[in-house]
């Protein structure tokens, strides 16, 4: 991109040579990098050069975007998430403050807003519009699901002069921030893309933790608090929350560790049956029989091998049938069936676990993530996503995460603080 | 009952004559009485002797029992409400710590605890037992709904020698007081009931404020803060939450006033259609277009009259429709039918804004009304319940609020307030 | 004001002329009066006709200012309060929505902001302002204490074309906003200054509720569990906390109602000792040796008399000794001498009572007198503030509340029910 | 000890040989080790065999104590940190379900009450009496600061039989448990001694994290919001915090993170001078000229050295100075010097940062930390503490850690986040 106006000053090795303003002496080297794996049995076992190890995130002594020409753009994609607020003002801010940079776009409405045909202009992120936004829920840009073409994408990206693209973002937004990369590439443009990935459900492979999780802990633990309230509150009490876990139990393991009254806790990485002497029911019918009161807490994709085939969504995503109410109904059915009068109380509190401020220390985690990623974006890195790994802040190429997913393993130490805090059985599978 | 051990002292005219032992001299005379209606112009018009007043309540210098030997039982009864604990610990204490009192009972999950049939002993009720209980939500005696054979519960009452019953509920409960109270004059008996009015919907009536409607209506804030988030979130959001109040649309309106980002509030008292010109689709249509999101509101009695008649339940209850779903239903096919894009997002927060603790103002609240409950079981009152009305508490007969029940007023300050707020259509049917 | 711009419309028996735009049709007529005293015996002893009563709030049929032309503005005085934020906010929207208004002004920095020798311009306050601010805590206006030169602030309302002038503001504030009246009733100027009295203490004159007062008290109650957990947490552990409440004790009051764990409550209103066999150290003493714990809260304008005389401050002020601090080293002091060893732990959360937003309780108060005093204004009110009097909103005169106060009544419920609450001693000195 | 009830069985080459009771299969060996460091250049230079590295925490196959008859005792010192009931829960269920342990005592207020002198007797813990502690702040068995004999408490520990000492505390507590254990190596005795850190200032050297800290940090920031709220409410407004943090500024700068509107942060670990052209009131005067307002947050260890010696308190601590007050005396002075207005509000939180029940995500931080001690101790571990590093638990010698302390670092990552956060001056002293 030679005639770009905010081309970057490279040497004859390809490195950046555009001196950092960051007035701080505490640059991170790209060689600086953070082994994956903490066995020293592991490690003593393999080659340690081959080791498995990632970049450390920070600021770089040597830019490769000029802080005064450069253009950025922040995009939020997919289902909201505590913190979206704040690691879109981190993000402004460090930019702005720290790197004097001037012209930062807000994109509205997820990738829709870099469709032209959708009518929607940027905005301009300044500090003064940024202040406050933090004590706020949602995000103030917007969002919004599914794809956008990826030539029209780029196209905008360029016609706008737009150089680094913070995408933050989910399963489908990195997909996208991975094929806008690679259309980059091919045009070979001058346009970093970094992701700061977003879930709710914590479920990003490689990544330890994502922002808003510990919210969401925190609300849905609120949710159990009432569900046992209600089910201590009335004779043979049974208390049933659904909690968000598509794919992985994260936020429900974790809300049943955070509030200990859970009984049982079925999530998508643990099958279970309903029926048979070994099947979910019956433990539960054992439970009620000798405590008088239960509380069970279901992720929204436990069991769903539990349900007829429901074909897919036009995304092409499998279609989900509600665990929820199924566990609900068939909880009645058996109690009923056994002439045992039960009391039975469910809560869903669907987008109540998400819509809310981030909580103090998803704040500061959000302020971490922002700052890397302005780093990250000044540096030049593209096609990567800030990560947490072990306590550090880290740059994982988009492709370690591809098409991958992180699961609650149920031989871990997560899963068996679940089985030791509820007492409910290993295995609730016939056979 | 000349025979009866803790039989009181009541002189020639029927007066009390056992001595307070409540160490303060600010006994309220039964001459006390408190004007029902405070406008000087309907005051003008009538009699003034005629007018309508209200005992207040307080702590009286003549006793009916005498605290060294009665034996008080609380009971309570119905769903779960913020308060239920503070209201126990609040008689508990007083009952103890100002009168002297050594023997009160709690009664297990509701009247079915005065039921021997179901096996539920009483539990003695300690300052001990009750330090802290206010900080936790739900009722440690437990609950439940229903009826239980009347002389079934005055034998037992009888068989225990409980001389004065706290009954702690709505509606059913007070149906289920009355008929103890008439039933133990018809025996003959010296037994007190006096009734503690608890309403998550607020709509006993001669009842300005029920406790726990703080809290609920701070929680469906925090809710429709939620839903007004997610509908803000995205291209066309319309958030819809469902809210309790069955006959009367205090919580849901109070909320909306709370939280004042609703644009429409649906409640019984206010008859809606959805089709049509003037109908709520149409108005929410124009909404969208104007501004791109909207909050809709609803209370789950709100528009029976839209659905076919479901029948009763065992209890001879009418069957509610789910206008919550319904709502989502109609909007969903309405802008499907318009072809607009919208993303709804639905919340049924149910059982959360109840089972939480209640929060401060409660706390006094409950407080005032367990302390004047204790007053009012020693100076021999029965058949009636404490109430608000007009920032004072006072003594309602049971007679007087029996089959009624108080509405938000279409007419009046409450609703005023939320159609200007909200800058809903004041009618949305056709005609 | 012949040649003024907005010149109501008056008819010749001086009512106004000028139609309400708002769409309901439930305008309160200014003979609808309510009565101060509820107590029917009070009434029966005097002539009904000469009884005390008060104006009704709400929206008149005719105005006296012409909404299409009518310029108001808003004021922020003295210290903050949750709710300054949800006043502002709904006196801008319903002048605007519901009266037409189209020019609201902010004034900076309390009555600062009307003199212009601040440098301190107005802003215009519009729906898209206001919209959210009642989710944050403080004033959008900014506020400061202290007076200006009636002549100066009178000076530019005129100068400004400001109609309706809204004090939002304690004593100090309703002192000036009186001052200003009668200024402006001097000059025959057709300006109308409406109150909405505003005051942490909850202690303004015929005002039976305050905004931000339900907040203020959660959160005091919430350093009183503190407290209570620190004193609890050691042996022989004393927690003393001190709460706001100058010249009343309602905040620390109904704080230890809604945590009914203080032991002792000490307000302006009741007179301690500390020494001597009935005062104040001996009480605590014998209630360390029965239970091993308290827990002391302190109204910080208790005890004054127990200091020296302090002067006055600059403005006129009596200057207060912090009886916090000294209860703390009096009560150190004692159990040193008596050898008993005590864990003492102070607490003054100061401030963060009042900076906090709105509790919803709050947020619906604060929304009724927005919109009550928007309808006292264009309804051409002035020298009046908007109360709340036994659960109505009523307009009172200023002279009325001039330089008067409430108190807790010693006698009354509310410190009636402290006494049987803490246990304490009904009265702490010798004599 | 062959004479012991609870002798375990050791085989020939002293390994544990009760098999553990645990049902389920996931059990850790002992040489599974973590790395202390993660940087791959730092290994590459090193023998890999004498790299640090940590055990592992986790339930172990074989047990040393023998479930049916080992006695344990908890005991929690030092000051009140949120979660202490919380880690009380958890090695009380764990111990009973998951080991089938039957004796569990709880020992008084700290290490007083393993002091017979005291009077103090245990309590025991039981699942029952520990159910719903995790909801209440404090701790159930009270605590004390200062140390007791160490002998006589070994006796105690030894004439109670008890084999399994839990130690929750800081700095002071390890250094008893350290010397407890010394005494029972000394003596020859079975007994375990395993430590949980605690911390509010989470400054305990090789552990990343300590419980509690997250709420601390939680309702520091909104301390600072308040002061932020405060400042921005005057012309010329100064906010002033004071938090804890004696040695270390973690809660402070984390507090700055959480509610990024601090504009200066004083920690113990980074000085500071208040005068000259690079103190702090210069740039605080700066600050205020350009912003109009300022939000300083001080940790209460920080500018210690400005302070003349105070000299040392009974136990042999530095006394220190109030450097929140001085704080806000300077500013105070400086801006009187200079003659400009402002309105400075201090707020000192004080306890009410601890004295709070956990946030959901340290209940499942000390729900871990419970469940690790209790595996630790039933293993026949002893002298050690359980730690958090790099996402893992681990075991931690006392004499790793002893006489050391985790610091900000001004180099580090969070320090350079609070700069950057804040935009204050790098280095606050002249020269």
């Amino acid at each position: 991109m030679p005639n770009n106006p905010v081309d970057t000053q490279v040497d004859s090795l390809g490195r950046c040579t555009i001196p950092s303003p960051v007035p701080y002496r505490r640059f991170v080297d790209d060689n600086d990098r953070i082994l994956r794996d903490l066995e020293i049995n592991k490690l003593l076992t393999q080659d340690i050069g081959s080791t498995v190890t990632f970049e450390r995130a920070g600021p770089r002594q040597q830019l490769f975007f000029d802080p005064k020409n450069v253009k950025a753009a922040i995009v939020t994609c997919g289902g909201l998430c505590p913190g979206l607020n704040d690691v879109i003002r981190a993000i402004t801010n460090e930019l702005t403050y720290m790197y004097g940079v001037r012209h930062i776009k807000g994109v509205r409405f997820g990738y829709a807003g870099l469709n032209p045909n959708n009518g929607l202009p940027f905005i301009d992120l300044t500090p003064e519009l940024v202040e406050g936004i933090h004590d706020n829920s949602g995000s103030i840009l917007g969002s919004s699901r599914g794809p956008q073409p990826i030539d029209v994408m780029v196209d905008t990206l360029y016609r706008e002069d737009i150089r680094i693209l913070y995408t933050i973002g989910g399963d489908g937004t990195l997909q996208g921030a991975t094929e806008i990369y690679e259309e980059i590439k091919k045009r070979g443009l001058n346009i970093s893309v970094i992701g700061i990935p977003k879930t709710i459900d914590n479920d990003i492979y490689l990544v330890s933790r994502t922002f808003g999780f510990d919210t969401a802990v925190a609300k849905a633990a609120e949710c159990l608090r009432c569900a046992h309230t209600e089910a201590k509150g009335y004779q043979n009490g049974i208390g049933i929350v659904k909690l968000m876990g598509r794919s992985s139990g994260f936020v429900t393991a974790s809300a049943a560790l955070a509030q200990p009254d859970a009984n049982f806790v079925l999530i998508p990485e643990v099958p279970f049956e309903f029926d048979g002497p070994k099947g979910f029911l019956t433990a539960l019918e054992n439970r009620m029989k000798r405590r008088g009161h239960a509380l069970v807490v279901v992720a929204e994709g436990a069991g769903q091998d539990l349900f007829a085939d429901l074909g897919s969504d036009a995304s092409g995503n499998k279609k989900f049938g509600d665990i929820g109410i199924l566990v609900r109904d068939k909880v009645r059915e058996h109690f009923k069936r056994i002439s045992m009068d039960v009391s039975i109380k469910y809560i869903d509190p669907s987008y109540m676990i998400r819509s809310v401020p981030a909580c103090p220390s998803d704040c500061v985690f959000c302020l971490y993530l922002g700052q890397h990623a302005a780093h990250a974006g000044m540096a030049g890195k593209t096609g990567m996503m800030i990560g947490s790994w072990n306590d550090e802040f880290i740059h994982i190429p988009f492709e370690a995460v591809h098409k991958k997913r992180k699961y609650v393993d149920p031989e871990g130490i997560m899963w068996t603080s679940v089985l030791e805090t509820t007492g409910q059985p290993e295995r609730m599978v016939n056979d």
